[in-house]
């Protein structure tokens, strides 16, 4: 088993708190994980991106290898990244935010969900990150449930919580309606 | 110019949080950084660490190689990790929750601060972990107090970025008034 993921889109996103939400989920899941990012020039034009590998065994190089998942929430990182997928692997995209260039591999799986919509509709678009990731659990099923809970319990609190469950909930069925 | 960086501490104290927070500072700062963790089993006994590494050149590998500066806010991180600071390096502590071993290397500068207490008595124990980021500044002025801020802002809304930005300040404070 082994998942490597890699979230994208722009500062302020929350994008790597998605990443480190996702990682901590798999550690309650009784999995190894790794969560990576680097910053630099590109990252003060605006681009995000934040990583994740998740195993059944010890993770001896915390990065990518293999891009076997990739989530875009903007136009920016998906023309930076979108290559980057490899054959069977994952590209999920902002539909609203993201222009698919069409240049995808044929084998690559390319899913267009209204994520930011969704949180905006919710009366907060601060939560897209965290729709995303009930959209990426829901698709894949990389961690449970239970665990996704436990990794928001232990970032949020009250009120807060509240929301990001509820926007998880959101995200999750997105993706459930969407593999019907 | 190159520092490397591990936060440590138990889960729920926000390590992680306050490792993406210093390295989205350094690149505000127009540093480049690389911000990583591993979970694994030993996360599951509480434990939780997070990395930074700043340069001012572009950095090839994430991960931690010579450990110069150290924070420990559990005696379970300290037991752990403390021997793997470099020599000349910096090692900070809880100076309520952590014992020293007496085994530090003798080049190795030990600090140790009333981080969490010092959370706690501004009525927020959650604090803790933007307390230690402020004392780091503090102690290397490895990012500046602009940058800083700007990362807090990034991160933090309405009164949770009040409560984090005076966080934030005691942490500055208890480091200059220990290097006065």
């Amino acid at each position: 088993m082994k998942y490597e993921v890699r979230f994208s889109g722009t500062g302020g996103q929350g994008i790597i708190r998605c990443a480190v939400l996702l990682a901590e989920a798999a550690l309650y899941d009784g999995y190894y994980a790794a969560q990576s990012q680097v910053y630099g020039p590109e990252s003060r034009g605006g681009k995000s991106q934040g990583e994740v590998v998740i195993k059944d065994t010890p993770i001896h190089y915390p990065k990518v290898t293999d891009l076997g998942i990739l989530l875009c929430l903007s136009q920016q990182a998906y023309d930076s990244y979108a290559a980057e997928v490899i054959e069977g692997g994952m590209l999920i995209v902002d539909s609203d935010f993201v222009a698919l260039s069409g240049k995808e591999k044929e084998s690559v799986r390319v899913i267009g969900l209204p994520i930011i919509e969704t949180a905006r509709d919710m009366g907060n678009e601060m939560s897209a990150n965290v729709v995303a990731m009930g959209t990426i659990v829901g698709l894949t099923n990389m961690v449970t449930e239970e665990a996704a809970h436990k990794a928001l319990a232990n970032s949020f609190r009250g009120k807060s919580l509240e929301r990001n469950l509820k926007a998880y909930a959101e995200g999750y069925r997105l993706a459930k309606e969407m593999t019907k």
